[in-house]
């Protein structure tokens, strides 16, 4: 588990009104961090690729936020210069009838990262605390049980070889204001606006609930959740890269020594 | 949870040498099993029905035997006349290199009941405590901590719709050699032979440690364990029959009633 300003402390209850959705931690402006997130895009890229070749352990990374809270970005701008062939991005969408035949781990469980592998979850099982919450899908009881299903399911994973990271991209609502107009008005953002945003932000209050006490039951320290300042973009994407290469960093990766073999003699 | 006195009683720690294998509970002979056996097929077949219409619930049976020890015998003979639209099995074998890739249960979960389905189990999640233990596949912290992810994995399970059903198929040495020589004579079984159940054999102490192990630590009141008499294979599909029986009955099934449509008119 790697330390951050961001972690979630094991066992602390998580406030998200008390937590800034605009900080910018050490950096003044966007400029400042530059160079910064250069060298920990390309750092990136050289592990993920021992990872890819060491083939033992796994990576698995988590991203949840309220609607415009930037997965999408975050992804596109920490992982573009990865090996595709060694990272995958899962979409978590509205499950289908086969998926809704089983347990709400199932199509999770399917998805998780082969050894060697970076698998990057947009959207993931805590839609199941979420969403099945807010919108009273499944009862109070069967809802509030999942939290012990999904820290064990994540126990098994970790003890198994997969490393995971959580992070909670945090933005105001104000914020999300600003991002959902911004949908409407501009022609390259159009296609992602959706009637049903605007709906959903009538929920805000009940989802900030939900993800309080998701992240507040469910960052252990196999599994730990960061919540990530997210109304600044490039500072987002900075947090979010930052820990994953200080947790693969930590990992000790190596690339294989494979026997000696001798040349074929011509 | 049914009661019989085949149950391991949760917490309760199992002790193989003192349970007879030859066991055959109140009958002398199998001919006094006769009609109470139809009489559970017969059953068997409806609940099954049921099941599969109201689509709601699901029923996992797991199977683990020593070699010999039955458990296509008790597939063929319980499950004959149960319609296979709504019963599947699921053979684990040698994993592939794509399930080495993953956690041990990735590929169990991905083979779990959808709602209305039964699906047996000839073999299981417990290879990863039983062979890999005996064979010292992976280290002793490594094997002692699964129990813990079973017992989670099957809760999640059973919290979220399956119910399941554990038999240990129970035979004793001496009756492990006869049907391995009967493997070896008979030209009907002969297909089933196989050079390595006499190396396995030479495990049977340790194979019986890891099951006794097993039963006791993974036996709980939302996914039991049943130690099943074995020597005698038509008491064993007798107990095994019965006590699927008994469950279903348990779970109160029934038909879905739909909304009443009018006749299309002439």
């Amino acid at each position: 588990m790697i330390d951050s300003p961001y972690l979630v402390h094991p066992g602390k209850k998580v406030h998200l009104p008390k937590i800034p959705a605009d900080d910018t931690g050490p950096f003044k402006h966007k400029d400042d961090a530059h160079k910064s997130s250069d060298k920990i895009i390309a750092k990136l890229s050289q592990l993920q690729e021992v990872l890819y070749a060491e083939q033992k352990r796994s990576l698995l990374i988590i991203l949840q936020a309220m609607d415009t809270g930037g997965k999408d970005g975050t992804i596109r701008h920490v992982f573009t210069g990865v090996n595709p062939a060694g990272c995958s991005v899962v979409s978590f969408k509205a499950p289908s009838s086969e998926e809704l035949a089983h347990d709400y781990l199932w199509r999770i469980h399917r998805a998780t990262p082969a050894r060697g592998m970076i698998t990057i979850f947009n959207r993931s099982q805590y839609e199941s605390v979420l969403i099945e919450r807010v919108h009273k899908l499944v009862p109070t009881d069967v809802w509030k049980r999942r939290y012990d299903h999904i820290n064990a399911f994540e126990k098994l994973l970790t003890d198994e070889g997969t490393t995971i990271l959580k992070f909670f991209l945090h933005i105001s609502k104000n914020e999300q204001l600003k991002r959902l107009d911004a949908r409407l008005d501009d022609p390259d953002k159009n296609w992602k606006s959706d009637p049903n945003d605007m709906v959903e932000r009538q929920s805000w209050n009940q989802y900030q609930s939900a993800y309080e006490d998701a992240l507040t039951n469910c960052s252990t320290s196999h599994a730990p959740w960061y919540i990530v300042p997210a109304d600044h973009k490039w500072f987002r994407n900075h947090v979010v890269g930052d820990i994953i290469v200080r947790t693969m960093e930590h990992m000790k990766l190596k690339y294989p020594i494979k026997p000696a073999m001798r040349k074929i003699p011509d």
